[in-house]
This record gives C-alpha cells, structure tokens and sequence, in this order.
C-alpha cells in the first residue's frame, strides 16, 4: 500500500484520488467541526460550494430537520444557523439533524475527491480512527491537505503526518511528501496545540477572537467517528 | 524579513521570486556538484536546460578551458566530459576551467529564478554560509527546493529547513511552508545521510550505483563556498 500527500484543495483533480482511499483533512476548522457534529448526533453533513447552493439544498428539507453551517473569511454567513466553529455543534444542536455546510476550503476538497474509491474525513480529533479505517481496504491512500486559500497549512499537513504514522507502522509506504508530513508530525506528537499556535491559520484564528478553537481542535485522538462521504452526504461509518 | 518555500522547480515563476533573495536547493544531485566544482576552484558554472545548448555555448569557449558536465537520468551524458557526481569535480578536474552544465531539475530552478533579488544556490554542504550570505541583504528570502521531475523531494525541503533555522535564529519570520521545511531539518538534524537514505531520490541514486555521493552531499556545513547567479553564470561570492 501506497500513501501520497497533496497539500492543497486545488491540487486535487480525478487523477489524483481515482480508485484511491482519500482523506480530507482541514483541521482549522471545518473537518473538526464534521467529526464533531456526526460524533454528536448529526444525521449527515452535506458539503456545498456556495452559500447561494446551502439555501437551495435546504429548500428539499422538511424544516426543523436540518441546519445551515460554515463560513467565510473565518466568520459566521448571514442567515446561516451557525459558524464554522465545532465547539457550536452540541448534541442540543445537532443530533437529529442534518447539517449543509459551507466553507471556504475544506468543502472544496471534499468535492474535488468525489471520484476516490472511498472518502474519508479526518481531522486530530478522529486521526486515528480514520487510519485504521483506511488501511482496511488494502488501497493506496491519498491525504488531502485541504490548506487555506489555496495555500499550504502547516497544521493540515500535522494531521497528513499522524495519519501516514498509523500507516507507516502498518507496513504501508511513504511517498517523499507523506514521509515530510510524518516528520512534521512526529516533531510535535506530543504538543498538538504548540503545532496549532505557530501556523498562521492558527494565529489568524486566535486575532479573530477563538482561541477555544484551537484548543479544541488539538484533542488528538479524542473522538471515534470515522466521516465518510457517499452521495453529496459525509455521514458515520458503521463500524 | 519574511522567508518562504517552493517545493519544485516547475512552481518557480517571475512573481515567485522577483525582488526576492532566491536560494536553489537541489541536494541530489546539482548544487551539490555546483558548489563542489566553485570550492574546488572552477571559474564559474553556466547552467544551460540541454545538451543542445550546452554544446553551442562550449564552441565560444577556448578549448580546455571549460568541462561540459550533467546528467539526464542521473546518468552522465554521451559526448559530455563529467556527470552529475560531484566528487568528480575534483581540483585536478575543474580548477581554472569554467564548467558548462546541464541537469534535469537543479539547472531549470536556477534558470526559473532568475528575476529574483540575488540568486544563491545551496546544498548541504555549504547551507550554513549560504544563510549567512542570504541574510545581510534584509529582504524576503524565497527558498526554491527543485524536486525531482516536478515531484517534491524531501532531502531538499530538509536543506531549506536549514537555511530557514538559521534565518529564524536572525529574527525571520517563517511562512507555514519554510516553518514545515524547518521542522523537518529539525527532525534529522544530526543525521543527514539517514534522511538521504531516506529519500526516494537517495534510494534511486543508490540503485544507480551511488552511495559515495549520498554520503559525500549528507556533509552538512563542510564547504564555505556561496555560489551566487548573475549573468548567466554561478560563481563564488567574494566574501
């Protein structure tokens, strides 16, 4: 098994994932707040381009069923019910319902992945359990560092890194940029939120008022969920 | 002073670099040879993108006052006096003669730069002098990792971690890309050759035939020399 590495969304083209295992990864913040939603009941996140595209998919729901979610430039969008901050999606939220979420890069990765032979999303806080998942199927795996506008994160990368050690010590080999991310990975393994607080993602977030993000976001391992995305839904994994 | 990466040659454009401290890294094998032949007294390299090309350039040469040296397929090249090895560049070799030279990434980085500042090139060998050169100027630092056939190459990116660990010890702020590259310098720091052997293009040199050169280029620090490009020629730097 084979493990590569892209480091931004609009790296990835068909090529890139086709008949792989790919692993969305935008850990500041919209793959948090996918794992956190679905490990708190959501019925199912669909990922949509534009907020215009939101509003359009929430008009087949049933009211009350679903909430609009996400952001741009980091904040809240006006109408929406909630930002892209995971802390906000609590079981009072969103257990029961589904959720349509708008983001600026971590949507667009999972979009631009919708020909791997399975799509996983990860972030810290499900890591782990998405590598066991994706090794099961005995696939090469891509990871999909989501970056921001376009650009690399370093803390994408980070997530890219525990991933690639998971399945490193399962006998999986490392491409040159996988092996990079499994380096950075491994010179922060035990300090998650140092790695958060010297990316510039992260330090833009603390300027915009959210450091409990952060913090929340660096629980590495904390939740079991395993996202996986089928037909426009990134829904739990039956384990 | 802001410092920032690319990770192939292929990204390198006019914005990329223009106005910048430019610094080309190509560990495997080109700058490793480039600073060999300038510390071993050749007179200036001139990097050309063929064979082709390096053949018309040599006819204005007088002869024996130049060597044509390089690599296609890290193989030397037919009619060339030299390959891509730099322990071939030895005093005897390339003292007093200018060395006209072709490779498959390295000579491309170089040339993709040239609308920068200042253009250093680098290896392992001489990174630590190189900084220190690239620092005095006080303006933003592009480091330019050349990668192998427009793939990232990871004993590149360790080489601009390098150069970027001694930019941020000088006060310089790192993009999440040098910051990365730096991390992953810090990982292997007193064990370069492990991080070549580590590498696809260490592992593809050793199945070449090439061990000596991994743990020839893997002397971190072991060269003086600053390679500086202007007009169409890399010499040394008067220091």
């Amino acid at each position: 098994m084979n493990v590569d590495a892209v480091l931004t969304a609009r790296d990835v083209h068909g090529p890139t994932v086709d008949g792989k295992v790919a692993v969305v990864i935008d850990v500041l913040r919209a793959t948090s707040t996918i794992t956190t939603a679905l490990a708190n009941g959501c019925t199912g996140v669909f990922p949509v381009l534009s907020p215009e595209e939101g509003h359009e998919l929430a008009a087949s729901f049933r009211p009350g069923s679903y909430l609009l979610g996400g952001e741009r430039g980091g904040l809240k969008i006006e109408g929406f019910d909630l930002g892209n901050s995971p802390r906000e999606y609590t079981p009072e939220q969103i257990s029961g319902r589904a959720l349509i979420m708008t983001t600026t890069n971590g949507t667009l990765a999972i979009r631009n992945c919708h020909s791997s032979y399975r799509l996983y999303v990860s972030s810290l806080l499900n890591a782990p359990s998405v590598a066991k998942a994706a090794a099961r199927h005995g696939r090469d795996v891509m990871l999909v560092c989501s970056g921001t506008h376009g650009v690399f994160s370093l803390e994408d990368a980070y997530c890219a890194g525990m991933v690639a050690q998971e399945l490193r010590a399962g006998g999986a080999h490392l491409s040159d940029l996988a092996e990079a991310c499994r380096i950075i990975f491994s010179g922060y393994s035990t300090a998650p939120l140092d790695l958060l607080h010297l990316a510039e993602h992260g330090k833009e977030l603390l300027s915009l008022g959210f450091p409990d993000d952060l913090e929340y976001c660096a629980r590495a391992g904390s939740l079991n969920v395993v996202p996986v995305f089928t037909e426009g839904r990134v829904a739990a994994e039956a384990s």
